[in-house]
């Protein structure tokens, strides 16, 4: 007879192709939780499709009844900005985004795989760039609406595309920079661990439990303390912190991001005051802002600026009045696997893991306390932010101090140093 | 000075990427004639991403204002039918379509690249390949009778895939078998000429004349002769020829076909009669249907069997009442340029110009004088057919004779041994 024997969190030993399939599977039963009869709408950079094959044939297998992919091409993206018509950049595709809310209406789930070039239109005229970006959230709004509002089983994953590891990894030949980035993603995904289904399921344990105590204690603010950050985050009314695992209002359990560390709830749309310093790049649709510093006043932000990316940075907060304000308050101790590698990803769904983060824009209707059923009305009263935007940045590190402020205006330590110190 | 003389007609000397280059601007200018401003959706199969961002490339520099590419997957296809629920079959992404439709509406063009893999289904079930295919055609009308009605300019060009190209040529090793398909892609859609531009609009000029003299003669009915065919085509009443390039209802020229070589006209849906005889095999979604035999009685077949691909074909043929019955006819001579190569494509875009042939299924409405502005019981009532599928055949050799009928009942003939005769 033979057995071998593992140690609890040693790695076991796996070919490239194993992991991809193990990612596939958590994508699938972890990440989305798909249910038999249930459609798929995928979209993936065209680079990803051995996974997006994978992906296919773990949902086929969970019972899926389609799968359709949405490819899209980075050089096809380019070719538009260098030899489209200048009347081109107000135009979207707004059928494709009402379709894919109409495929989300009638019960399909999401699944999002990302890979993009971080610095794909570093080069391009920004306010082409701009005006892409605006014409392509409003007409995304009809499916993101699904998506925010939890209307449906979503998920993000990652394919660890040449352009994107080469930018992590500039110093390295292509091949050894997208096997440290495949490393990287595999183990901030836990795919590295003996049984990943269930690893995540202890996991989802974890952050649920800290998302618990964080609602028995129902603070009315945050207060963030750090070099360049003194910040006050005023909570939504009736808040509710979420974390890992979460039901849609189809019913059904999902990850929404693989992988995910944070918990996180809404903040109030006009009670954010103070100053706060980004502590890791933003990545923003293929440029890099740096060193983001910023005043809030009444919720709203009065001042900003960065330095580098900073006439991106304006521009965002341009797109309408809710950019200017919070949609989400996230917090991640420094810890953290992600945080803890010290990489810097160029993307938020890893970036956003390593640190405790802060949102402009839409709010997630889910982190208002029976949020799902109210309308856009009932969810503005309760302080949550309305925008086309939706755009996670870090200020969380471990020189970082997080205070929750009791409804009397008591403090209470949450994190010192960037750790959880609650309790 | 230096100067190079060719004659006309000797091909040029080209590098692959250079005649793929031609073949987009081709697909663009004369396919499409896509105007500025005017969005582009194209489909194509994922390999043909060489000739996808050709094709971006040459909309943009013609001023389109968005490129979108629905890319298709055979092998996510395939995990489809080995993998998915058997209720799954009767799904389809209506979503996706009606998004399509919603585009055209708004004015987008349309760009099929094909090149499938003629075998793909072959070892499926049947039963599920008649029901996918069957839930994808109802799914696809709304898209489609944008493009049946000619609503707006498209067209359909080709990408020599290796699995087409396999099944083409199965005793070459894979690149041989491609290099082959590509030497004859290119020589059928004109591109081994000194300006394939110019040769397009010198074989426009060609067909239009052909369809000219047809319109003129305006006959009742067509009478195909040949081994094992004695058929009876009634035209349908102010039916109208057409071949090459075709004004959309949108106002602007197009070629839907490259390559064509056909002029082609709706038939009576109730007056053809007789017995007819494939004359090359027809792959249908992943089914080669050969030796096909027919008999028709007040336009509607009676009779129907084949030599291989009998079962696919009567599964056709139970789509709807309108399947077994005729939506266009062509006239195709024997030495055009693709029938003289003597390849078998398994393809219909290629192989449906290389012999005259039949149509089952839905009509063109532009087949009809004025059909364009014909509500779908007025198309009706000139004979027009009306069906969820539309598939060639091929009926026509250098064996087959055809005579115009005209309404007095004289007959005049139009071709002998697959060759123009008339005049």
């Amino acid at each position: 007879m033979n057995m071998t024997f593992q140690k609890r969190g040693e790695t076991p030993a796996r070919t490239f192709d194993e992991k991809l399939d193990l990612l596939a599977e958590v994508a699938v039963k972890v990440g989305l939780g798909l249910a038999h009869d249930q459609e798929l709408v995928m979209t993936a950079p065209i680079e990803a499709l051995p996974l997006v094959r994978r992906i296919t044939r773990q949902a086929y297998k969970a019972g899926a009844s389609i799968v359709t992919t949405l490819f899209t091409d980075e050089e096809s993206t380019l070719l538009r900005f260098r030899h489209a018509p200048q009347s081109a950049f107000d135009v979207s595709t707004g059928w494709l985004f009402e379709g894919m809310a109409r495929a989300f209406e009638k019960g399909a789930a999401r699944l999002a795989i990302v890979g993009e070039n971080p610095a794909l239109l570093a080069g391009e005229d920004p306010d082409k760039v701009a005006r892409a970006n605006r014409a392509r959230s409003g007409a995304y709004l009809p499916a993101l609406k699904y998506i925010a509002g939890f209307e449906i089983n979503w998920t993000i994953a990652s394919f660890a595309t040449a352009a994107w590891a080469k930018s992590v990894f500039p110093d390295d030949p292509a091949e050894i920079a997208v096997a440290r980035l495949w490393h990287a993603i595999f183990a901030a995904s836990r795919i590295d661990t003996i049984d990943p289904i269930a690893d995540w399921k202890a996991h989802n344990e974890n952050l649920h439990a800290r998302a618990s105590y964080l609602n028995d204690r129902s603070y009315s603010a945050l207060h963030f303390r750090g070099p360049g950050t003194d910040l006050i985050v005023g909570l939504a009314d009736d808040h509710f912190w979420a974390g890992g695992a979460t039901r849609a209002k189809n019913g059904i359990v999902c990850n929404p991001n693989i992988p995910s560390e944070e918990v996180f709830t809404t903040p109030h749309r006009e009670r954010t005051s103070g100053t706060v310093t980004s502590t890791k790049p933003l990545s923003y649709q293929g440029t890099l802002i740096e060193q983001i510093s910023v005043r809030f006043e009444g919720g709203r932000i009065v001042e900003a600026r960065a330095k580098t990316g900073g006439e991106v940075l304006n521009k965002v907060l341009d797109t309408d009045d809710g950019a200017r304000r919070l949609g989400e308050v996230a917090l991640v101790p420094h810890s953290s696997p992600i945080a803890s590698g010290g990489l810097l990803f160029l993307n938020t769904l890893f970036d956003e893991n390593a640190a405790s983060h802060i949102a402009l824009g839409q709010a997630y209707a889910k982190c208002i306390r029976g949020g799902g059923a109210m309308s856009e009305e009932q969810l503005a009263a309760k302080g949550a932010n309305k925008s086309l935007i939706h755009i996670d940045w870090m200020i969380g590190s471990n020189a970082i101090d997080v205070d929750g402020i009791r409804k009397d205006g008591g403090a209470e330590p949450l994190m010192r140093k960037g750790e959880w110190a609650y309790g």
